[in-house]
Parts: structure tokens; C-alpha cells; sequence
């Protein structure tokens, strides 16, 4: 997996470019190099070696993937959203840089990333077609943006779980299947290996958020990267809220259960290391 | 040229999800819908249509630029950015439905964009990659994404003539040479045809924004249906400010003749509504 992650490393250090004018380039950078778990990332290569499918593929459509959960961190963290001044242990970009060049950085790295699916060369463009198609669709309003819209209009509101679940599911969940699927899509599947790769997707999804959620109440800034304690003081529902601590330590095994039997139901072999980070998603502790 | 705009906004109606979460798709709807010259669309059919090429994918391809148009007005006119309040004749986005809002629609639609060039079926795959590919690189750093962050960090700086072309080429030209770029993708070409109009597109590209800065000076807002004369207070660069009013007709007139020598090379007979989109950007008065 280390190798995976310095082909990742090499890939946003030569794709996201050093040379856009009037600091752009330097805030996009900041934004997304050297520092990140590249859990998407490596769900895509995971995905692809599973169904032993175009490596070089993977690796473009793991960078964008990349690339839209970075801008979509920095849009966050503005003042109009979630104000937040730390992430990944270093300042926000908009404190670094400003908010205006923060809001471009994050425009310029949603266009970069379907700019990485298309190149002149060396992806059947069939494939380029499937994997915009599927990242177009796991970032917009269906997936990742309309989770947004609900979690902000959630703030101080009673959840009950279908719609914290139905949250979620966009906000963070779908990205990650998403990454699963961009993954599965550079090889051939049959209907059966898709099923229960997109059920893999939407238990580790899910249990992403569950886990960020425990580790917002259980860990400190310093551990996490980011200002912990922030959805108890914004008032946002959460599982722990909702569940309580054990209730949702007890639901995101329940969730990495649910994943390891999907990819036993998957028909694919080459399984080990989608399985090695439907744990890590787990027992992560930042 | 009237009933391409009526399938323009049945389109943009039927796409843009009325029913994306917790009001985001009503900010979206907003942002583009039922205002507009539609003038990038209008650049992708007459190029279709130059080209003999694939209609219902041109109108695909016209819908998607009008969305990455539409999200760029909106973050462009949020506090962090221009701070306007007006656009086509209403309030802006984040006037009407807050900021946070605000940069989610634009965010999403920007997704939409890459969505509605993806479809199931109805577009060959290879012109759906085409197509994100011409798209992308027109949204982002090397266009119109980076020719914003000249922008910002051009304010009450003295730019030289080649500087402030440079920056409204990416900032405005690169989008609606794409536009025409994505129209012609749509057909068959020869390459001198596609050298011929991608000339004709950076030609109208750059009178467009020439125009711009004429009507900012010369228009009231009640016409122009965004606050007017907003560069001057400013102190933003403009062809105006470089050239003197009189000297910036004389380009607008000369960027129009190059536009329509252009077509004249290009070995295209049916080329009058190419022509004609040339003429209007120059003589419009809003």
C-alpha cells in the first residue's frame, strides 16, 4: 500500500500545477499535497486490483477523486460554512491565502479533476466517459453537495436516523462508493461483482461518518488534524448523539461486518486489501 | 436562432434538479434559469450547425457550458469576490439565499455540467470524453478559474495591455472559444477548419470582454442587469481605462473582423449564424 500511496503523492505533485497564475497553483498545492490519508485513493486501486483492471486508469481516477474531497474540504472549512481554521494540522486555506483565492483554489480543483479523467491519451475514452460520469454524479447535488446543503440546514435540528443516515450517505458515503466503483469500472464485472461492490461502498460509507463522529468526541485536535469537539458545540446531530458512544462503536462494526460479507458475496478473489481498509475505515483513530 | 434558446431553457428546466436537497436545488435553479443571453450555448449549436454535427449532443454540450457560466457568476459575485448584489435583473444568489448556499449551488452545478455531457446513452463515448476534456480545461486553471485569480490579484494594479489580455482570455475568451470548440467536437473536422475556429472563438472571446468594459462605463445598470460601472470604483484594469472609450470601439471593431475572416478560412459554407454571434457580441447593449 506504501507504493500505492507514493504513486498517488507523485501524481498530484506532477498534475496539480505549480505554475497557475497569481497564487492559484500555491493554494491549490497547499490544498491537497502531503498530507491526507488518500482513503479514496486507495479504495480505487483497491477496487481495480480486485477486478484486475487498468492500473494507469485507477491511478487518474484516484487523484481526481482526490482532488474533488480536497476542494470540497476547503469549501467547507470557509467562514460561511463550517468557519474552521485547522485541517490536516495545518491552517485552513482561506486563512492561508484568503477567501476568494480559497474559493477558486476549490473551483479550479473540481475542473482539475475531470481535466486528470481526460487526458489526450492513455485511457480508452469509453472509460474517461464511465469515470466522469461517475464522479460527476458522486460529487453533485445527489451525492456529495446535496449532503452539504442538508447538513447545513440541519444545524440545531433534531435528526431522526433515516435523515442523518440519508445525510451522510450523500455528504460522505457516496464519494467513498463512488471511489469504489470508479475503481471497479476500469476492469470488467459482471452485474452480481458491481452489486456487491456498491454494497462494499455504502457500508464502509457509512461507517466513515459513524467513525468521525466517535473520534469527534473521543480524540483531540492535535490527533485529529483538524478542531475536534466542533459538531457538539454547532449542535449537529451525530450517531453519538444519536446512538450514544458504545451504540455507535457497536454500529460501525456492525457496518465493517456488513462490508467483509459483501465482498465474500462479490465472486472476486482478489479481495485483500479492500478488506484490509474496510478496517482501517474502522479502527482508524484519526 | 429563437427556438435553439426555447430548447436551451427546456433543457436547463428539465436538468436542473427542482428537487435536489434542503433547498440547494432551488439556489440552482436561481442561479440559471429564465435569464441569461445564452450566448455560449448559442456559440456550441452555431458551431454544431457549422459542422453538421450531432445536434442533441451540441444541446447537451451548450447546457453544460451555461451551467460552469452560471456557477462562475455566482461565486464571482460573493462578498469574498466582486461583493454584488445584483445580477440579471435580480438579487444575487448568496443576496437571496445566503452564502453558504451560494457556493454549494455553484459548486453542484459545476458537477451538473459534467453530469449532463454523461448521460446513459444518446452521446457516442468518445465525444462524451471529448467534450469534459474541452470543458474542463475551459473552467479551470488554465482558463477561466485562473484568469479570476489575475483578477483578484490585479485591483488597483496598472496592468500593461498584454497582461490584461492574457487575463481576460482566460478569465472570459477561454469559455467561449470552448464554447465553439465543443460545438465543432460535435462534427467532423479538418484541422485547418478547427485552427480557423478556434481563431474565430479567441477573436469574440476577447471583443466580448472589450464590449464588457465599453457597457460598464456606458450602460446604466437597469440595462445591463448588474450593477454598472463597478470596474471604475473598483479601480479594476479595463480596456476602457487602457485605451479610451473611442479606443476600445475600434478594437471591439477590429476583434469582430478577424472573427469574421476566420470564418472565412475556415472552409465552412454554412457558416451565418457563427457571423451573426459575432456581430451581436459586438453590438449588444447589455
Amino acid at each position: 500500500m506504501q507504493r500505492a500511496l507514493l504513486a498517488y503523492e507523485r501524481a498530484l505533485d506532477e498534475w496539480v500545477p505549480a505554475d497557475a497564475p497569481a497564487g492559484l497553483g500555491e493554494a491549490m498545492r497547499y490544498g491537497v499535497l502531503g498530507a491526507g490519508k488518500r482513503l479514496r485513493p486507495l479504495l480505487v486501486l483497491a477496487a481495480c486490483e480486485a477486478v484486475d483492471g487498468d492500473a494507469p486508469a485507477a491511478l487518474r481516477a484516484g487523484t481526481a477523486v482526490e482532488l474533488i474531497h480536497a476542494y470540497s474540504l476547503i469549501h467547507d472549512d470557509m467562514p460561511c460554512m463550517d468557519n474552521d481554521v485547522l485541517r490536516r494540522g495545518k491552517p485552513t486555506v482561506h486563512v492561508q491565502f484568503g477567501e476568494a483565492q480559497a474559493m477558486l483554489a476549490g473551483d479550479a480543483m473540481q475542473a482539475l479533476a475531470f481535466e486528470v479523467l481526460t487526458p489526450e491519451a492513455g485511457i480508452a475514452p469509453a472509460l474517461q466517459a464511465r469515470l466522469c460520469a461517475l464522479l460527476a454524479r458522486a460529487s453533485g447535488h445527489a451525492g456529495m453537495a446535496g449532503g452539504q446543503a442538508i447538513d447545513l440546514a440541519s444545524v440545531g435540528k433534531d435528526l431522526d436516523e433515516a435523515t442523518l443516515r440519508d445525510m451522510h450517505r450523500r455528504k460522505t458515503g457516496v464519494l467513498l462508493q463512488g471511489s469504489v466503483l470508479m475503481g471497479a469500472a476500469c476492469g470488467e464485472t459482471t452485474p452480481a461483482t458491481w452489486a456487491a461492490l456498491t454494497d462494499y461502498g455504502a457500508a464502509i460509507g457509512l461507517a466513515f461518518q459513524v467513525v468521525d463522529d466517535i473520534l469527534d468526541v473521543t480524540q483531540d485536535s492535535a490527533v485529529l488534524g483538524k478542531t475536534a469537539g466542533k459538531d457538539q458545540e454547532a449542535n449537529k446531530p451525530t450517531y453519538v448523539s444519536l446512538m450514544g458512544l458504545d451504540g455507535a462503536r457497536r454500529y460501525a462494526d456492525e457496518l465493517r461486518a456488513q462490508a467483509h460479507a459483501a465482498l465474500a458475496r462479490s465472486g472476486l478473489t482478489n479481495t485483500a486489501w479492500l478488506s484490509l481498509l474496510a478496517d482501517r475505515v474502522v479502527d482508524r483513530d484519526n
